[in-house]
């Protein structure tokens, strides 16, 4: 929506890629680049309202680091607008959301450089700034037809994560984990920056493996077709759901991995990593020469039949 | 409330100036500094539910600006992230909101990078960047005893203009006027790119004189003394408001004016492009030894007299 009514606004100086990728690029210097990128959570559309301070934090800047890892670049500033109701504006829940931030701001040594606090419905908008050798960062156009498809960790978490939260009464210790993943879903910052110069095209999952690589696609004017049987759940996520985890994995949001292309000349070099268990991702799918705009993503069984697709992941008043 | 909670988190690398200023300063090359600023406006805390689109982007891209003006930065690049109720997520809405994007991006000729649109109640979340040369940007921090305080332009336009729209059936030619610098208060982005080298401390005055003046005071370790007879007010704010523009001058928000203070050194300077019109500001009152830290900025009457102030400057959750 960004990118269909701002689309004039992004010509003007120093701006090497505009809205429309996962973040934006910026020269700052001859050899590096500033990288862009805004995101925005609101309670009862990205987060219930039964979410504590901490797990609100902590969502939001793992979400923005994310599109820092589909950039491989390097996060390091992030601005902070948190818009709180009045009842949460105490002590005990600042403690809390600010527990959240300093812990994620630690781990992956960013800092934060501004901010501010208003009254209001519950929203936290973060702003993250990163730096990438100029020329040297991901994007989502640039997969080429034969380049081979890889997805990061696990799919489908971040749905079952979600459905572990409505339903409460059910939490064990497998939805423990899933609680984990959808709150504190873990940036893949490492993998984006060991992807640099090896990957065609890279995108985070946080619409859903479907709609996402249909973003790659688009933006590589290609298409593609993955292979069911290949693409990586969790144990507990089968358990959790045996007739119905595919779809998550396919259609569920939130799951902030990686999805990313590779040529031939660098596929040996990913295969080794993953053989010696260096990078956790798993091969899935084949980048074809684009037929149909309308079907960009097709879905193999393993005969190698289409499978009938209809739910596009999810979009915002779409 | 941002600086009392997140404090611990600014110190990391790259970072010149932290959170409590008008922005923040990172070091992204040996000469510049990139100058981060982030402005958050919410429906029926930062502009009445009776908004237009594009009166509220105006307002929003200008706030972030008159940060930037503040600290003597050229701005250059914005993100933008935007939650809106479902009943205006149509067309005829987001053309008039980004209409007023636009308009105020053309005008000072900064790019939009990035951003999203979410959907709940209406926000508006910028962060703005913005260059300076290493060292040259004004803080809020280094006026000395005896400094001279300035003020560009009038002051209490902003809350005659909030009056103005609250009494909607009194509208004339006058408070046309008034809802204009509302809703477009003009950044003084020219002057402060002017001040750099010439003003030992500068703000921008969003929650009124005595509270903003008070923060440079609180800055730089120092107190202040302004004349009441010598503050500028427009003719048609006397008119509104015969008993009570003072008031506004004082105490009223949203006026993004710059109160900046001059050493003795670059006092005659300020003074001559004054005289000749080429800086419209007024001079105000004078920096003082600190012997009160509850009480940092003083109103004199015509006679020197203390004027009994007790009405603090807007504070969120204050």
């Amino acid at each position: 929506m960004i990118a269909k009514h701002f689309s004039g606004l992004t010509g003007q100086g120093g701006v090497a890629l505009g809205i429309g990728d996962d973040a934006a690029l910026i020269n700052t210097s001859p050899n590096q680049q500033l990288v862009v990128a805004s995101d925005t959570l609101v309670e009862g559309v990205h987060f219930p309202s039964t979410a504590s301070g901490k797990q609100i934090a902590t969502r939001a800047l793992c979400v923005n680091l994310s599109d820092m890892a589909a950039m491989g670049a390097q996060p390091r500033w992030f601005t902070l607008a948190l818009t709180l109701p009045k009842k949460k504006a105490n002590s005990l829940w600042l403690a809390d959301f600010s527990a959240g931030i300093a812990e994620i701001a630690q781990q992956f040594d960013i800092a934060l450089v501004g901010g501010d606090t208003t009254s209001g419905p519950l929203t936290v908008s973060i702003t993250m700034l990163g730096e990438a050798p100029a020329g040297k960062s991901l994007q989502r156009a640039g997969a080429g037809v034969g380049d081979t498809v890889f997805v990061t960790g696990t799919l489908g978490d971040g749905a079952a994560g979600l459905k572990s939260i409505s339903s409460i009464n059910s939490i064990n210790s497998d939805s423990e984990r899933l609680l984990h993943r959808f709150y504190a879903p873990r940036p893949q910052v490492e993998i984006g920056l060991r992807l640099r110069g090896i990957a065609s095209a890279c995108i985070d999952i946080s619409d859903g493996l479907i709609a996402d690589l249909g973003h790659i696609c688009q933006s590589s004017g290609v298409a593609a077709s993955i292979y069911q049987e290949q693409l990586p759940v969790a144990a507990d996520v089968k358990k959790l759901a045996p007739d119905h985890f595919i779809n998550w994995a396919l259609f569920g949001g939130d799951d902030y991995q990686l999805c990313f292309t590779v040529g031939a000349d660098k596929l040996a070099t990913v295969e080794q990593w993953i053989s010696r268990a260096e990078l956790d991702a798993s091969k899935i799918g084949i980048i074809q020469a684009s037929s149909d705009s309308n079907n960009l993503v097709t879905v193999l069984d393993q005969d190698n039949n289409p499978i009938a697709i209809n739910k596009q992941g999810y979009d915002h008043f779409g």
